[in-house]
C-alpha cells in the first residue's frame, strides 16, 4: 500500500476552502504535550485571536476539539435541558440539524420554517416568540451553507432579547467572510468552523458563550448529557491561569494550524477580509451573469462567500463538476437537499477568495459548457 | 503576536508520544475535499489499516473525528439506552469516565471497583454478572493510562459472553503496544486513540463494532442522544461504496497523518511493534531499578508502554519533571487522581519506544536526582 499524496486541488465548493502553505506548514511542527507550558501559552493566544475573529470579549471562547457539528451540539447540550422549548428557524440543511439536536435532548422544537433560498423571516420569528413566551432559546443559522443565504442576525437577536430568549447562532460559514458582531448584536452562544472563511483544515469548531449563557449553564437542573462536550469540564482545561486540568487530549497539531490561520486573519484585518470576499463575489457575479448563469438567492440576502447558481438548460450538472475536477483539479459543490441536482455551490471562502480563483473558475466553467 | 514554533520535546509521558517526521509531513499535504473521490479512496485505505491495527475484520471500523473521549462516548451512546444496566469496572481515571458516560445517558452503572494500580478482578466481574443477569454491557479499560495496568481483556470478554453481555473496551493505550485481539477475544465495541502507541497526533479515535453490536444499534428503541456521534448517520459517510453522503466535514489533514502512522505500523508489523515495546520496557526497568526506582504495578499486569514508578525519598517530583523539561526538553507524566504527587508516569509509546529514548530518560533522570 503506497503513501497518500493528495492531488493539488483548487477548492471552491462549500468547504473546505484552500489552506495557505503557512497553515499547512504549521500543522507539521513537532507535537508537544497538551499540558506543556508552551502549549498553554498557545492556547491563550488562540483564545485571544478567536475573540478577534468572533468580535467578542467573551471569556468563554475556545475551539471545540471536533468539527462544526460538534460545536453545534456543544451549544445545544449545554444550554438546553429536557423539557425546554427552543424556537428553531429552518431554511436549509443546518436548521434541520439544529432541530435534531433539540429533540435528541428531549426538548421541544418550535419550528419557524422558510423556503430554501430565503432568509429567516423576522416576522414569523416574532410571532413564534409571542406565541411561546416560555421559549428558552432562539436558534438560527446566520449563513446557510446549503443555500447561500444570510439571515439578519442582528434583527433576530434583538427580537430574542426583547422576548427574554437566549440565542444560539450557527456562524460556521460567516466568520471572516461577512460581519458577525457577537458582542454588538448580543449573541449568547455561537459556533463556527475552521474550514470555511478561516481557511484552516476542517476538524475544529470555535465557540463563544457570553456571561448570560454561562449563568444558564451554571444553573442547570440536570447534568449535560455529553461528557465530552460538557463546558463545565472543558473549561477546567481551556480556562485561565497556568493550572490547566486534564479533560481530554487536545488535537495539538490541528491547533497549530488554526493559530496560524487566525494570525493571518489578524494580519489582514477582519474588515479587509470582509471586503475581499465582497469584491471577489462581485467579480464572480459579473462573469457568471455574462455567461447566462444566475443566482438563486435575492441580492440582499446573498452570501458573498457561497454562491448558489443555476445550471444552464440542458447541462448535466454532475458531469460538469466531474470534468472540472478531472481537467482542472477544481472542486465546486453540488446542491444539497431541496437543491440537489438543481444548483452549483461556488465557494469564495478565505484563501479561495482571490482574483485568481475567480478567473480560473470562470474560464474553466466556460470551457466545460 | 509572533508565529508559534513549538520547542522540540522528547515525549515520554502518558501521551501524546513522539510523532515521526513522516507523519508530521503527511499532515502538511494539501487539503482536499471530504467528498473528493481521492479522499474516499484514502478513507478505504484507513479502514483497512485500522482493521489491521485493531486485529479485526469488522466492517464498522473507522476513526471518530474527535479525541479518545469522544470515541468512548460513541461506544456508550450508541449501545446504551436510558434504563439499561451497565457493569462498569473502575480501577483508575478512565473507568470513572465510563461511569459518567453511563449515568449521563440515564442508564444504571453497576460498579466493580478495584484499587488503583491493580487489574480488574475477573472474580468480582463474574459475581456482578451473576447478580445482574439483566446487564446489557460490561465495560472496562484494557490498558489504564492513569495507573499503567493491563487488565485481562480476554478473560473478561469470555465472562461477558458466557453471561450474554456485550463488551465495551477502552483500548486507547493498548493498540500497537500490547496484543489486543478484537476478533479473537470477541470484543463487541472498542475505542482507541491515535496519540499513544500509534504515534499520530491527538485528535482522532479509532473505533470498531462487531455485527452483534451493530444489531443492537439497529434495534434501539430510542434515538442516539448525540447527533454528531450517531453511528447510523456516520456510516452513511464512512460506509462502503463510492457514494458517501455528507454527515460532518472530516478532519482531512489529521486523517493524512493517521494514515501515514498506520502505514508505518504495517511496515514494521504489529507483532514487531509489541516486541519493541516489551524490549524497551525491559531496558527501562533494568536501568530504573539500578537507580532504586521501583514499579508500582505487579509485574504480571504491568503495561510495557506506560510505567508508573515511585519517587525516591525526599525528591520533589514536580521539580524533577520541571527540570527534565527545562534542561532536556524531556516530558514525563505526573500521577493522576489517587496517584497525584506519588508517582511518575513514563511512557514508551510508539515512536517513543526506542533505545535512545530509554538512554536519554535514564541519564537525564540520573542527572536531576
Amino acid at each position: 500500500m503506497p503513501q497518500f499524496y493528495p492531488p493539488v486541488r483548487t477548492l471552491m465548493g462549500p468547504g473546505p476552502s484552500d489552506v495557505h502553505p503557512r497553515v499547512l506548514q504549521a500543522l507539521a511542527r513537532p507535537t508537544i504535550g497538551h499540558l506543556d507550558p508552551k502549549f498553554v501559552e498557545l492556547m491563550d493566544d488562540i483564545k485571544r485571536l478567536l475573540q478577534y475573529a468572533l468580535q467578542t470579549k467573551n471569556e468563554l471562547t475556545l475551539p471545540v476539539s471536533a468539527p462544526g457539528s460538534a460545536g453545534m451540539e456543544t451549544c445545544f447540550v449545554n444550554l438546553v435541558e429536557p423539557g425546554d422549548k427552543v424556537i428553531v428557524c429552518i431554511n436549509g440543511v443546518f436548521g434541520n440539524r439544529m432541530k435534531e439536536n433539540v429533540t435528541r435532548i428531549g426538548a421541544t422544537a418550535i419550528v419557524v420554517e422558510d423556503d430554501w433560498g430565503k432568509p429567516v423571516d423576522p416576522n414569523k420569528v416574532e410571532a413564534a416568540l409571542k406565541e411561546n413566551p416560555d421559549a428558552k432559546v432562539l436558534a438560527f443559522v446566520h449563513a446557510e451553507t446549503s443555500t447561500g443565504v444570510e439571515s439578519d442576525a442582528k434583527t433576530l437577536c434583538a427580537l430574542a432579547q426583547k422576548h427574554d430568549c437566549l440565542t444560539i447562532v450557527d456562524a460556521v460559514t460567516s466568520i471572516g467572510g461577512i460581519p458577525c458582531d457577537v458582542d454588538g448584536w448580543g449573541i449568547d452562544a455561537l459556533y463556527s468552523g475552521t474550514q470555511k472563511c478561516l481557511s484552516a483544515p476542517p476538524g475544529l469548531s470555535p465557540i463563544t458563550f457570553n456571561e448570560k449563557a454561562i449563568e444558564v449553564i451554571k444553573n442547570r437542573k440536570t447534568p449535560v448529557q455529553s461528557w465530552f462536550l460538557d463546558l463545565n469540564l472543558v473549561l477546567g482545561y481551556w480556562g485561565s491561569g497556568t493550572q490547566r486540568s486534564y479533560h481530554h487530549t487536545a488535537p495539538v497539531n490541528a491547533l497549530y494550524g488554526l493559530h496560524e490561520a487566525l494570525l493571518m486573519l489578524e494580519e489582514e484585518g477582519i474588515e479587509n477580509s470582509w471586503a475581499r470576499h465582497r469584491a471577489q463575489h462581485e467579480a464572480l457575479k459579473t462573469g457568471l451573469e455574462a455567461m447566462g448563469i444566475n443566482f438563486i438567492v435575492d441580492e440582499k440576502s446573498r452570501l458573498p462567500q457561497l454562491n448558489l447558481v443555476t445550471i444552464p438548460d440542458g447541462v448535466d450538472e454532475a458531469a460538469v463538476r466531474k470534468q472540472l475536477l478531472a481537467d482542472y483539479n477544481l472542486e465546486i459543490g453540488a446542491g444539497l437537499g431541496a437543491f440537489a441536482g438543481k444548483v452549483w455551490r461556488i465557494g469564495l471562502m478565505g484563501q479561495s477568495a482571490t482574483n485568481n480563483h475567480v478567473l480560473l473558475l470562470l474560464n474553466a466553467l466556460k470551457a466545460c459548457l
